[in-house]
This record gives C-alpha cells, sequence and structure tokens, in this order.
C-alpha cells in the first residue's frame, strides 16, 4: 500500500514531512534539503512551506552539517563562477549605517595584486547600498553581464556589478520570503544567504566584517562570534580560506552617511585623508585580502602593502581605472562639486555641554532614507545629493551651540529637517555631562 | 520620525512584529490577534506570514486567552449564526476511521427535542467525511444556504448541510495552510479550529466527541485530555455548555468503513440492531446532547431518553422525515439493494489461529480510499459502493482462515485487493497466539 493520500507528493520526499522533521527538532538529511530547494525554484514546494520550514529552523536551528548543505543546495540554484585563481579574494560585509569600505578596500587589494570580483547590493532598510552609493558618479554601469565581469576580473582585477538573478537565484526567494516573516535574525540562515552567494562568486578566499552593535543584525559580540564561527566552519567544509573581522557598529563609519557624500568621504580616504576609524577598517580589509592572496606573509604584512598602495596614490589610480572602464565620469574624483551635493544645510546643535556617550544608529540611516537618500518601498528613486555629515565621534568632548551634525536636503524639506533636529538633539544622540567611556576597540580579527 | 523604512505597513500593526513576538514565545494581545487574521481576509497578510505566525504557535503555543482571542477573530471572520434557543445543541467529532455517529445521534437527540445544526465536512486523507457518507444515498440535498438551514432548524429540530464559505473563512484559509505546513497537531490551533466553526452554527451547547488511539488527531489520552481542557476551557469562555467524551480509536468504530455500507449501518443502529460499540457511543453522545438542552437532569437520564428512541422507532422515524425533506429517496431505509454495493466480495483471512492484538487504522482507512470509497485529491469523485467490512473486534479469538474483513470492490480492482489482503493479513491486523488485553472503557465522559 502506498501513502498516496497521506503523501502531498509522489516523490520519495514530502514537504510536509521535512517541515515536520525540523518541527520536532530533528537533524535533515542533505538529500532532503536539496530536494526542497529544488523544489522551491520549480514551484513544486510551496513558498508557504518554506515560510513555515524557515520558522522551524529559526526556532530549531541546524547543525554545522545541515548550514553547508542548505548554503550548497542554495548555492548550486544558479551560476556557479570559478576562477581557479587564488590572488582572486572577496568581501563581505554585514551592513551598517555610513558603512563604505568596499570602495577604498577594492581598489587598495587591486594595486597590491589581488583580484577583487564585487557583486553588490541595493539598500532597503536603514542602511545603504553598495550599488546605490557608486551610481552618485554619473554614467557608471554596473549591470555588466556575468561573462564580462568574469573578462573584467580576469584582465583588470577588479570589477562591480549589481546582483544577478543567476547568482544564487534560492537566496533571492529565500531572502524575500524572511524579510517578511521575521526569519531574518537566524544564524544559519544568514551563514547560508551570505555564503551561497559569496562561494557563487568564485572567490578562493573571503575577507568578511561582522557588523556589531545597535545598527546591525548582530546586536552584541556573542551574537557577532557565533556568526563569525558559523560561516568561518562553512567555508572551511568548501576549502575557502576566510578572515573575519568583528567591528564596531554603535555609530556612523567614518562622518558622511548618505550616497554622494559617502563616496566623497571614499575618495578622500584614498587619497590619504579621510576619517581614521573608515581608514583603519578599510586598510586592515584590504590587508587580510592582500594576505589571503598569498601576497603577503601576515596580515600586518597585508595592512602595511595596504598603506603604501593608499601612499603612493595606487589605490586612487586604480579606483579611476574602474570607474572610467564602466563608463563612469573621472572628473567627480578632483572635482566635487559635481556630486551636485543639496545645496541648503542645516547644522544639528548640541543643547547642551558634555561628552557624545551614545547615538542610534538605526535612526541616524532612517533620517537619510527619509531626506530621500534610501528607498521607503522597492521602487523608490535615490536622491544622491542628500544626506548627513557628523562632527564628533562617541566619546567627544562637546559644548552647548557646538554643531553635532550638519544635515544636507532640499528648502522643501524644512518641516522634516526641522523634526530630524528636535530628534537628533534630544535623544538620537545622547550627551551627558559625565565623560564617555571610549568604545572598545574596533576591530577584533579572526582567522578562518 | 516615523519607521516607515522598517515596519512593512503603514497601520499600528505590523505582520512582521506580531510573528516576531510569538517566535520569541511572548503573549500577543487581543487586537493583535485581530488585526492578522482580518488582514489574512483582505489579503494584507500574506500566506507566507500566516504559515510563519503557524509554525511560531506550534512551537511557542498560545494560551488558554489567546486561544479564545484567536477562536473569537476566526469566528467572526463570516456569518454568525444565533438561535437564543437553549434547546440548539451540536455536536463534533475530531474524527476517525468508520466514525458514523451522526447519523444516529442526531434523529435521536431530535426525537427527544433537541434541535440539532449540523454543518458537516467532506473527506480528505485516511478519514472519510460525514456529507460524503450521506449522500450515498441518491438525491439527497445538502447545500441548502444558510437561511434554509435556520428555517428547517426552527421548524424541523434536524437539519444537515455542507461546509459554507459563510462559516469561519478564515478557518478554511488557516486550515489549508496547515494542512501542508506540518501545523495540523497543535492543540490551541485545532481549539480554535474546531471552536470557531461550531460557534458560529449559533448552537448553546456542544457534545464533542475526542477520538484518541492511532487512526486519530490525538494519539494518546494525554493529549486527548490537554485537547478536552482546552475546547472546554475556550466554551467557557464564551458561555457555552460542553460535554465531552474521550473515545478509542486503535480499531474502526462499528465494522462497517465505506460510505454505503456505513449508512446501512447506522440504518440498522437506528433500527435496534447494530454493533455494540457504536450503538453504546452514539447514545452516550446523544444523551449528552438531551442533557445539555435541559431536556433530561442528568447524562444517565439522557441516555435512557436516548434508548428509548430507538427503541419505540422514534429516532429512524427522524431520520427518514430528514432525507425526504432533504430530496433523498427513503426506499433506501426498507431495501439496502438501493445502495448498489460493489457486487465483488473478497475475504481476508487469518493467517493463524489467535486474538486480534492491534489494528492499524491509519492504514485501514487509506485502503478504503484506495479503492475508491475517499479522496486522494480534493477533485477526486467518491465511489460510495466500495469499502470494507469487519468480521471481528479487539481482543476477539479467530481461527486460522477464518474471516477478518470482507472487502467491497469492483472485478477491475483485483491486483490492488490481493494487495489489500497481503497487507491487511500481514500487519495491518496483529494477531498473536497469547490472548489480547481488553481495550480501555470506550468512552471518558468529561462535563465542562
Amino acid at each position: 500500500m502506498n501513502h498516496s493520500a497521506e503523501a502531498p507528493t509522489t516523490h520519495e520526499f514530502s514537504a510536509y514531512k521535512i517541515i515536520q522533521k525540523k518541527r520536532d527538532g530533528k537533524k535533515l538529511r542533505r538529500a532532503e534539503i536539496q530536494w526542497f530547494i529544488a523544489g522551491l525554484l520549480k514551484r513544486t514546494v510551496d513558498e508557504v512551506q518554506m515560510a513555515a520550514l524557515l520558522m522551524a529552523i529559526y526556532l530549531q536551528g541546524l547543525d554545522k552539517e545541515e548550514t553547508a548543505w542548505l548554503t550548497d543546495a542554495m548555492l548550486y540554484s544558479g551560476q556557479v563562477l570559478d576562477f581557479a585563481d587564488p590572488t582572486v579574494i572577496d568581501k563581505h560585509s554585514t551592513g551598517g549605517v555610513g558603512d563604505k569600505t568596499s570602495f577604498i578596500l577594492a581598489p587598495i587589494a587591486a594595486a597590491c595584486g589581488v583580484k577583487v570580483p564585487m557583486i553588490a547590493g541595493r539598500g532597503l532598510g536603514h542602511t545603504g547600498g553598495t550599488i546605490d552609493k557608486i551610481e552618485s558618479i554619473a554614467g557608471l554601469q554596473t549591470s555588466l553581464d556575468l561573462t564580462t565581469f568574469s573578462e573584467h576580473l580576469t584582465k583588470y582585477g577588479l570589477v562591480l556589478i549589481g546582483q544577478t538573478e543567476q547568482i544564487a537565484p534560492a537566496d533571492k526567494i529565500i531572502y524575500a520570503l524572511r524579510d517578511i516573516t521575521a526569519t531574518i535574525e537566524s544564524i544559519p540562515l544568514i551563514t547560508a544567504s551570505i555564503m551561497s552567494k559569496k562561494l557563487a562568486e568564485g572567490a578562493n578566499g573571503i575577507v568578511m566584517d561582522i557588523k556589531v552593535g545597535q545598527g546591525a543584525f548582530m546586536k552584541n559580540l556573542t551574537e557577532g562570534r557565533k556568526l563569525a564561527k558559523s560561516v568561518q566552519e562553512t567555508a572551511a567544509r568548501f576549502n575557502k580560506k576566510m578572515l573575519i573581522h568583528l567591528t564596531n557598529m554603535s555609530e556612523p563609519l567614518g562622518y558622511a552617511v548618505g550616497n554622494g557624500l559617502e563616496i566623497i568621504e571614499c575618495i578622500e580616504t584614498l587619497k590619504g585623508r579621510g576619517p581614521k576609524d573608515l581608514r583603519d577598517l578599510s586598510v586592515s580589509l584590504a590587508g587580510g585580502m592582500i594576505y589571503l592572496a598569498g601576497l603577503a606573509k601576515s596580515h600586518g604584512a597585508g595592512i602595511k602593502q595596504a598603506k603604501a598602495a593608499i601612499k603612493d596614490g595606487r589605490a586612487l589610480q586604480k579606483f579611476s581605472e574602474l570607474i572610467a572602464r564602466q563608463g563612469g565620469d573621472i572628473d567627480y574624483l578632483t572635482d566635487y562639486k559635481k556630486f551636485k551635493l543639496a545645496a541648503q544645510t542645516t547644522p544639528v546643535l548640541a543643547p547642551h555641554s558634555g561628552y557624545i556617550h551614545a547615538m542610534d544608529t538605526v535612526k541616524i540611516g532612517l533620517a537619510c532614507v527619509e531626506l530621500g537618500g534610501g528607498r521607503q518601498s522597492i521602487d523608490d528613486q535615490i536622491d544622491f545629493s542628500v544626506g548627513l555629515v557628523f562632527h564628533k565621534k562617541i566619546g567627544a568632548k562637546i559644548k552647548a551651540g557646538e554643531t553635532l551634525v550638519t544635515i544636507y536636503h532640499h528648502p522643501q524639506q524644512i518641516a522634516l529637517v526641522e523634526k530630524i533636529c528636535q530628534d537628533f538633539s534630544s535623544h538620537v544622540i545622547l550627551i551627558k555631562k559625565v565623560k564617555a567611556k571610549t568604545l572598545k576597540p574596533l576591530i577584533f580579527a579572526t582567522k578562518g
């Protein structure tokens, strides 16, 4: 007797039984995970079944092996590149407010001989998107196909494109489901999402920047370390080298938040100026890439090379070549007026004297979105000209009436700007009379 | 600053945050549950979000209050009848193999002055459906509208219709999701599903038959008692009287499994014959209804009235009137040839002597489905003529070669019938040489 009346499909596997197994806290088999993800793509497994499985995974977990199997199933849902070149090294950040290191570390690493394949996303929510930011340079083209992408990487060692349907399409479906079903903050699901995309891009090593703090997915160092362990173990199963940074997201990285403003800050950093925190992190990540590529004997030696590439202008040159190659106007690098930043600026003033104790980075990110610098819904157009420039970091002393932040906005946004000023000086930026504690060290690097 | 970029909707509530709350094991507010169910009906809450919430509820539970709030939200998703008549008493069974008590208890209760509103379902899976079974009587119409339903109930005290979109439509959507996402066996979800439909039917009291055993939702008495407690508490919050039976589903109820065969067994029981287990249970449930209606001083006194209504033929008369009123041919009650049962019968023989120890009721139910007596998919046509008639109950002594079951089938089903014979005599019906333990008492009645 067969069980056709019980099982929703006539296959060996059944979505119902796989969900039931994970629901009951049991370990899934590799073939079950493969079948489920393949079914999701073929539409023989319903999205409501995927949603139920995601919640079961959120609450019951996946072990190391299951996480690797899920990564593998998602990875092979699309095209998988393989450059068989040890100097191809990728970078991933879990995302933060003012996070703009890609535009600095990629040209640095490329200048030092690393081949850097960048496939980056757009912003939705309180953090900006890499592709949105770079599009503040007019003409720049990021929709190259995968063949051109591979050619540029091999030939020039540096290429930047937007996410494509061909890479890990299962991740796209699953991420959209997680985004509306409260199953985002799951270590195995985050691991599989990141690693399936990164492994498909054909890199032989990955440097990862896991943001930790109020403005990040990972709210504290314990959670950050768990994710680090999980991605490291998954990378090891796929024979990929990995170097992980756990970095602070309790305040924006650098001073600028907003598309054009952030690119200017990156160019300044490539010119040897720019904020210390942004420069230090970018150089450390680039140094890690140089080290993983086998072009330096240690992470420290890699950092030295990275610093040298800024100092002698090779990194800026690489960035300039990338922009030119992908159709962008390189005059932006020398003439910031080209960015056509919003003409009106309004300062947010300190309401009283004291020390900056904390910043609500989520609200800072959302303020930029409200000004037009990010998307409130998926079809929104980005306004590259608006944003915020901070003047102080946490721990800094400030006097009543001094400027905390400068808002770049349009004349018709006065009401919104007044609200932002009010919010920022009353509770988004916390100023106390007592001296603020110094923030924990910026970088914890762990090698995979 | 608003959180429009974070929240998926602009309402006060967000589906994401409600799922997140239950995911984290927190108690939902009444307004949150109402908003979520209303959104599901309006399609502003996505079915994938409902699926994720169902899995979160499965794993994190709902307390008494939340269960009542969910019941309430599902109840008021459609039309709610209210007869304001203390003698309107409903009955519900959680479903089992060979479960056919409705056709016996409803005419008995009606004969004793109870008004019985029956809104019943069709079968899918291993248990049959009430509506499918009664349709083995040609011409019988069960698709009356709710106005006609109410008129019949008030005027004649007995009416039977199929499930309608107007009663608890939210339950229909939710049940379809639970059915494919492994979230069926959850006490609060079962409670809300049953009670939302039953409360909408306007009864002032409910007699419930919770089946316990291998062929039922509730696999053991502990689970059955939990469900009993949950539905009792929910009924109490809605000021409804309730009497619950916990009954055995470790073997089919009565001897017949299959649509026409089961209706014949019911008619026999209404004629004062029929299997003892079926008669005892039907009379106990009917007695409970008479008692809850205030027409008997105790459950015991109700049972006495029920027995009398069989003995003097009033129950059979009520059944006959119901069939005639709803367009059915009453000659079926006296001439069983009208049922046109499958002409060919094949016996399943005992492979050796001994005692019957156990029956796999799920496989028995599925064997009937495979013969055509149930649906393998939602569009399948029911074959009323096929089925199984058992000859022995668990505990009975049997000799090698004696008939265990008679299969009613068509000539072209020989291969299938051979497989069923093989299965049944080798592992579906367990025969051991030692004497079998008597089954636990059939009925545990608990008053709400």
